[in-house]
């Protein structure tokens, strides 16, 4: 409790400390959160990810330093409002290793001296589903202890990368003119979870090319487009229409207008009901992945261990398909515990 | 079952409605599977990784056409066999959309005409760990259907690529020079999985830096190296050194030398129990998270959809946190199956 107590009043060490102990998995890191997590709900989440060299870090950096000297942007509700911002940045590609040290660095350079934002590197440590967990963990104490904005920035573009961004309220996906095909095959995908779409280094050649492609490719994919307005009695629902900005983020270019674009998103979701389901789609997730590792560790605990071994040993035969073993495994457990 | 057996039979299209079953979760696919599983464990499964934007698709290609035309190389065991070769390619970035097409259509030109190689590209359903199980399952039916050497390529370097890597018994990390500095921050990570370093496009400028900061950084983590020799009476582990290779795909270089070293690091796995511990770990791991997956479904079906709703709402509303709710839920059903 006196750990919760010193993230709410603001203590930076007890927030890293409370940070650190979400990540080991130490009980007093869950000890924290369910004091802290009453206290959250209010932090804007936003997710930025894309492919590896778009230049994401320095594009977040800048963001962050924006929204603290200038905030939002003119026109909106949130005009004037200087959150304080919190970065954390998830490296899902590093499952062994610790990572992302060297960049934390030079990153801490860039933005230390405002006690108004704080940041924090994290790699994943290999259990099932474990860094996506954690990282909403993290956002959640980021969210208690009173930042306004969590950047959540994922280096990489694969699944992991995904489940971490779908955990914020709108999705950045950063692009750059130049990167390889392998990289432009992968793009439709990845744009599907897009609210806002960066192309980062428009200072290079190639930029205008890359901005067209991407804005026709969001026109042909268009799911929320309304093309069938009218042919029901129901008002249409409200749209939202995924901008393709560009930017020079090491020159600071276009980043007002990006700050600008969330503000954007931010009041069309609370202007729809999207907010509301979104949170119960992503904490229903949650639930389901900490309800399917409980009962798994709790089958574990019920002296299946021995069972478990013997179906392996049969799997390795290849007398039965790993399916097999399952169903095999669960029967046996069900066929135990009506006789109990 | 005439579907299982025309797959043993070697009827590519009857393969194809197999692999497209699977993919799609029908019974129709666990059926042959369940045929098919005894049938497979004789193919050589290599896995081949890395970031976007590094050639691994041409790298690919030319390694099973070198494969089928020349064999492993000189002086192993393998010598004069020429494998069928199989080619999975998986692209976990592309969650929502089939991904990939265009690509798959290029590479069927290169590579079509030879019976002895059968291409499939396949992505993400967005189940919980739902690629790699369906990737795996895929992998076995073209390891029944003879294949010799299966490639499961991925796209990308994110968690979901390193776990299907992991399906496979060698693993291939594929770099090139000249990439962002934010993939440089990624590589000690997924290094680690490497059993074989590939750096292509030793052609551009930067491939002798990119080829030394890759053998100093396998030097210095060396997790396998055999430092303490001596220290007590057992035999010394015999020790993989990770060989550094450079390529230039598009030509062909270095191809030859690739297809040896895979049959340096089979022979390896053989000489030693790690092939037996890496199946074993493997199915272990496969089996746990299928059962995590069916707990969950039956826990689900045991009426617990209310009272999952009504936990939903507390968290929502900050009353509880996720890990309460879990709890909460898991705690009502253990009482009442006490009453049953």
């Amino acid at each position: 409790m006196d750990l919760a107590a010193g993230v709410l009043g603001g203590d930076r060490l007890q927030l890293a400390r409370v940070i650190s102990y979400i990540e080991d998995d130490e009980p007093a890191g869950a000890e924290a959160l369910a004091a802290l997590y009453a206290h959250a709900g209010h932090a804007y989440r936003v997710g930025v990810t894309g492919p590896p060299g778009t230049g994401k870090s320095t594009l977040v950096n800048r963001l962050a330093l924006h929204l603290r000297a200038q905030g939002w942007g003119e026109g909106d509700s949130l005009e004037g409002e200087r959150p304080r911002v919190a970065i954390v940045a998830v490296d899902p590609s590093s499952p062994f290793t610790g990572g992302a040290i060297l960049g934390d660095r030079i990153r801490m350079r860039d933005l230390s001296g405002d006690p108004g934002i704080f940041i924090r590197s994290m790699a994943t440590r290999g259990q099932l589903g474990g860094l996506a967990r954690t990282t909403a963990d993290v956002v959640t104490a980021l969210d208690a202890a009173g930042f306004g904005v969590v950047l959540i920035e994922t280096v990489g573009a694969g699944q992991a990368e995904v489940d971490i961004a779908k955990t914020a309220q709108t999705t950045i996906v950063v692009d750059a003119p130049g990167l390889g095909d392998d990289v432009q095959a992968n793009k439709a995908g990845i744009l599907e979870i897009a609210d806002i779409v960066v192309v980062n280094k428009t200072d290079l050649p190639g930029a205008e090319n890359t901005l067209r492609a991407l804005r026709l490719s969001l026109e042909m994919n268009a799911p929320r487009a309304a093309k069938d307005v009218g042919k029901d009695e129901l008002p249409p629902e409200p749209v939202w229409s995924v901008p393709v900005l560009g930017t020079v983020a090491t020159k600071g270019e276009g980043v007002p207008a990006l700050a600008q674009a969330l503000a954007q998103h931010r009041a069309f979701l609370q202007s729809s009901a999207a907010l509301q389901e979104q949170e119960r789609a992503q904490i229903r997730d949650r639930l389901e992945r900490l309800l399917a590792e409980r009962l798994l560790a709790r089958f574990m605990s019920q002296g299946n261990e021995l069972r478990i071994e013997e179906q392996l040993d049969r799997v390795l035969a290849r007398e039965i398909t790993p399916y097999q073993a399952a169903q095999a495994l669960l029967q046996a457990e069900e066929h135990l515990s009506q006789k109990r």
